[in-house]
């Protein structure tokens, strides 16, 4: 069994994790769908979420500002002030439509918390001295809801922001560079989020598991082994728009379909292959109207795998399929590919920090089996982590998340989760700053 | 062969086809949406064809109004002053979106021309005496684009408005009733706009085949035997909507897949019957992200068949497979009709004369077979003189529609079958004029 390293009792923790709990309810009031929670990047939700955890940051002795791309950061320097390299600890603030409360949300917060218990001047606790800065990343734009793109706040991060982007739109035609001014940011200027490698220990991301493999085994907490494989793509199916009473089966280029069947045949394709997984989420016909043949599908398409080349094979072997099934119906097809992820495998030195922060949760928890290795998961959802691999090592822990329902209003975790939680990634980090290594970018 | 009854020159024909031509292009230019033709019901595009409608109305000697339910009528008397019963010629000027230049307005600009042959103060042809009077329609929803419901304005006048269709709501939420406040109507009138079926002689609509038969048989117009029955559904498809990468296929209840097994179904099932089509024309998802299985799928289903009862076997077949399919899925579903319109058969004294009018377009025309029989088609598509149907007699005149293609910006009818498909028109008013059974409702 790990020691705890963490000197600070029961309650803080719970405080802390009531507190995170409290946070994420405050959060889910800002939404641009009332009823409903819905934070886009660029959006007036979007600065208003950051305005609330710049002062959250402050609160817990952090400085705060935004960067260029509109992310949220909070810095506490480290035994060398300014210059000392950070671990980043964080997730991002942003939604998809009609989202839950926590998917992002509580790995912010719980950052924040962790901070509170490790350098907080106000702190009863004992003050912790780390070999590094911590900071904490509430990133702007991880799910891609408004331009179709995600990862957007932290690849600027990473550095890896693309020049094509700027002319992504959303549904009403506003480019990303115009967003960008709307908001008060210089489309010039993005590249000084960018961070170097020389800056940074590493990003740890705690972050709801988003499946339920937690809830099925009955475990809080599971350490990640590495982030899905992901393709993104955007498909256009082209037939003849024409009077549903007036044409004939046998005239009928129906596009709809044509894409009825594609959907079934990424169900089926993937459904093949061990650790793939497709999902058209958004579908719509045009022109769309009762009395209309469908003259053409605009469908998205998601492909997420555990190996780069079993998501590949899945592609190749779906693009074979719909050049057969649309042919048969006088279709066109053609597919644009708007994002692509390879897999990230988490550093697996912070893989065992995670891991040690797990075990020491379960020091005089009766109820948890203080023996067993922790789950070890790897995570089909996309995450910040990923983008930040492409400039610094990641660990990510995963929280339970019951019935594994996330992007959904019913989006659940438990306070005792968080208390979990919030220990293990303090843990984490203690046992990172322990480690010859830990000055290593 | 049939004599031709009408004293008037091919030039003037041609210049009346051109003059309808011309017409189609300049209400064409009257559109919601600038580079497409989309006119829908009480918007400010109706208000402005149906003022145009007034103007040309008037210029051919009619009295022109705008009816309770927003229908652009004119009239012009019989021997017996405003007590004749009229005989009703007329389309409709709504479209649905990216429509043609001719669905039902052609019908409507045909109609004004026969008027202007057959009664036309200053025209040099002889002036005909008519023993009922003429009157324009110019129907003011035959599509059911905004309200989604087909068939507002030839319901109101025949007399059959359900008072459970104010609450219907356009795609911005604004009620029927709102709609009708807003452009100046009054709800509680709409009653005013029926007529009586003994003000009433018949109906006659000239209008577009939609279909191609007429183009692959080599013939310009057709007699119209009956008008599809029709059922029209909005169906409602209920999964769960849930992180698309976190959410393993055995936990999904994917929405968008049980819609797409029913598009596809409702295509098997109709092709199974003689003269049944099926269209699902509107298909949408919820939440309608790219990275979340989609919870809840919007889709419309029109059914049309020749007759009541193999449409009425389809629907019961389809639902028996949806039951299945969905439930295989963890899906429920559910329907709300949203239209339901039997067959109408067209009044045999009706279709005569317009197979006489046909017959008589034949005179003197070398290109065109003087002795075969004129075509008689069934009409899939729906018309207002379905709805007219239920307090006057109806007959219709099918022109001939390159391709079949309509209800798409590439919809077409030639000048030349325009010229033939008035001059049949005045014919068929003139053989009715002739008739000794003319009187009768």
């Amino acid at each position: 069994m790990t020691t705890p390293l963490l000197a600070v009792d029961r309650d803080r923790i719970a405080a802390a994790a009531r507190r995170v709990m409290a946070r994420c309810e405050e959060l889910a009031r800002v939404t641009a769908t009332p009823g409903a929670i819905e934070r886009v990047y660029l959006s007036p939700e979007h600065a208003r979420v950051n305005r609330l955890a710049a002062e959250w940051m402050r609160e817990v002795g952090m400085t705060a500002r935004q960067d260029a791309a509109g992310n949220q950061y909070g810095r506490i320097d480290g035994a060398r002030g300014a210059e000392t390299p950070a671990l980043m600890l964080g997730s991002h603030l942003d939604t998809v439509p009609d989202a839950g409360r926590f998917d992002g949300i509580v790995g912010v917060l719980m950052a924040l918390e962790v901070v509170r218990l490790l350098r907080s001047p106000d702190a009863d606790a004992r003050r912790v001295d780390l070999p590094f800065a911590l900071e904490v990343m509430a990133f702007s734009d991880e799910e891609g809801t408004r331009f179709g793109k995600a990862l957007l706040g932290s690849s600027a991060v990473a550095g890896t922001w693309d020049e094509s982007w700027w002319t992504l739109t959303d549904a009403d035609g506003t480019t990303l560079r115009e967003a960008f001014l709307e908001f008060g940011l210089d489309p010039g200027r993005v590249g000084e989020a960018a961070r170097r490698p020389d800056e940074l220990v590493g990003y740890l991301e705690a972050h709801i598991e988003q499946g339920p493999e937690l809830d099925e085994r009955g475990e809080s907490l599971a350490v990640v082994s590495s982030i899905a494989s992901a393709r993104r793509f955007q498909l256009v199916v082209e037939g003849e728009a024409r009077h549903a009473g007036g044409t004939p089966y046998d005239r009928r280029r129906d596009a709809l379909l044509g894409a009825s069947e594609a959907a079934l045949a990424v169900e089926r394709i993937c459904r093949a292959e061990h650790h793939i997984i497709g999902t058209v989420g958004q579908l719509e016909t045009f022109p769309g109207a009762v009395n209309i043949v469908p003259g053409e599908v605009h469908m998205s398409l998601d492909l997420r795998g555990e190996f780069d080349d079993a998501r590949d094979r899945v592609w190749d072997a779906l693009a074979r399929d719909l050049d057969a099934s649309m042919g048969r119906r006088g279709l066109r097809w053609r597919a644009r590919e708007i994002h692509r992820a390879p897999a990230v495998f988490c550093r697996p030195l912070l893989q065992d920090v995670v891991r040690e922060g797990i075990l020491a949760t379960r020091a005089g928890d009766t109820r948890e089996d203080t023996t067993a290795e922790p789950a070890t998961l790897f995570s089909r959802a996309g995450h910040d982590a990923m983008a930040i691999g492409a400039v610094t090592g990641v660990g990510m822990l995963f929280l339970r998340n019951p019935d594994g329902i996330s992007h959904h209003p019913d989006e659940a975790v438990s306070a005792g989760d968080v208390a979990r939680g919030i220990r293990a990634l303090a843990e984490a980090v203690l046992h990172l700053a322990h480690d010859p290594a830990h000055a290593q970018p």
